[in-house]
């Protein structure tokens, strides 16, 4: 992958720079790239009959474009590879790092790491790419994972329908540290401070039907 | 809050009915209460210059209705404020319990618990709604701590909109247990299982400025 740490941020545009906080945002490419390769999870938005749907479904990044996944079936799947010239497309991505407890309700709030993406979704069908995209869509939730599984089979590759979505309309927005009460309030009687909060990860449980010979891989008890 | 247990279940639409994995959806009150009742973060879609936007922000559910807030000034409220009759949104909440690890890749998984609200979001303008709703978004977020933090003073009040969506098209989604192997793969050298999932709590981080004598509140050590 490209060391994109000198790159040029992404460009602000009309709907990536915030009417709120414009301070919490940032366009930096590393910056962003640290928020989407630490999630796998996005919510993507697009219009169906002139309203707008959310859904969760994994991702991957893979230089300046996402990939999303999912069955042939699938709506927005489906109206991506029909839609001329491809699916308008929102992709969010939010990470919740603490709760930010205030003296004063108002000035409760969370500490996060978010990422919106706007732009165009087009069915990947070179297949090569499509098989890298799946491969990434795996890696993306365990890395070092799609090394160590059953590679997709033509049929399976055929059922599965893979949209990309490249970086260029792009934007990140962050809060950390502590409260912000105001100064009328610092000896108000009530607890002010964060809660952290990470993903916490339980002990592996293996499938009901796996050779106990076969030990946990690394890259799961690592994490 | 009235019990719901017994409650018909959401009436499925169109749009709530999944073209794929129809046996994951489900429409039961007390398990989207649930699911709602466990988050406090969601993703808001509209419609914007007829491009999807899709933007993370705290919610609270108050008997068959969610609250959203935010600043007079921002996107999605002001729509909604001067919309009519109303804002078409999409506001979806998900919570991912586990990693599934199939020994072919394109079984991999996760197992989550989502639910998906489409309607109509409306500013709330009566001042008791809106009190009693910013109230239910800090205890959404620290159960308890509305009681525990100084309440929104009239300019506060007046420079937070508050919008309303009421759940009547409504949907689950969940997928839990293990991988779903195809028999000629359960022979195959790969580890399979889930990796567990669940929000980890950090040591709470008081405030900078906050009097040593405070303890960290119950509400907070008993997660």
């Amino acid at each position: 992958m490209a060391d994109t740490s000198t790159a040029a941020p992404y460009p602000a545009t009309d709907r990536t720079v915030p009417t709120r906080y414009r301070e919490r945002a940032s366009y930096d490419r590393e910056l962003v790239h640290g928020i989407l390769d630490t999630a796998y999870l996005c919510h993507l938005g697009f219009v169906r009959d002139g309203a707008p749907v959310v859904l969760p479904t994994l991702f991957a990044r893979v230089g300046e474009r996402l990939y999303i996944h999912g069955s042939t079936g699938a709506r927005p799947l489906r109206a991506a590879g029909q839609a001329d010239p491809g699916l308008a497309v929102c992709l969010t991505v939010t990470h919740v790092d603490g709760l930010v407890l205030a003296r004063s309700a108002f000035h409760h709030s969370i500490n996060y790491r978010s990422v919106v993406v706007h732009g165009t979704a087009h069915e990947v069908t070179d297949p090569r790419e499509k098989r890298e995209a799946l491969d990434a869509l795996v890696d993306q939730v365990v890395p070092g994972r799609s090394r160590d599984s059953r590679p997709a089979t033509a049929k399976e590759l055929a059922a599965t329908a893979v949209i990309s979505l490249d970086l260029n309309e792009v934007s990140a927005k962050l809060r950390s540290g502590g409260p912000n009460d105001d100064a009328e309030d610092l000896g108000l009687p009530h607890w002010a401070g964060v809660l952290p909060l990470a993903p916490g990860y339980g002990e592996p449980v293996p499938a009901d039907d796996l050779d106990p010979a076969l030990a946990v891989p690394e890259y799961l008890t690592a994490r």
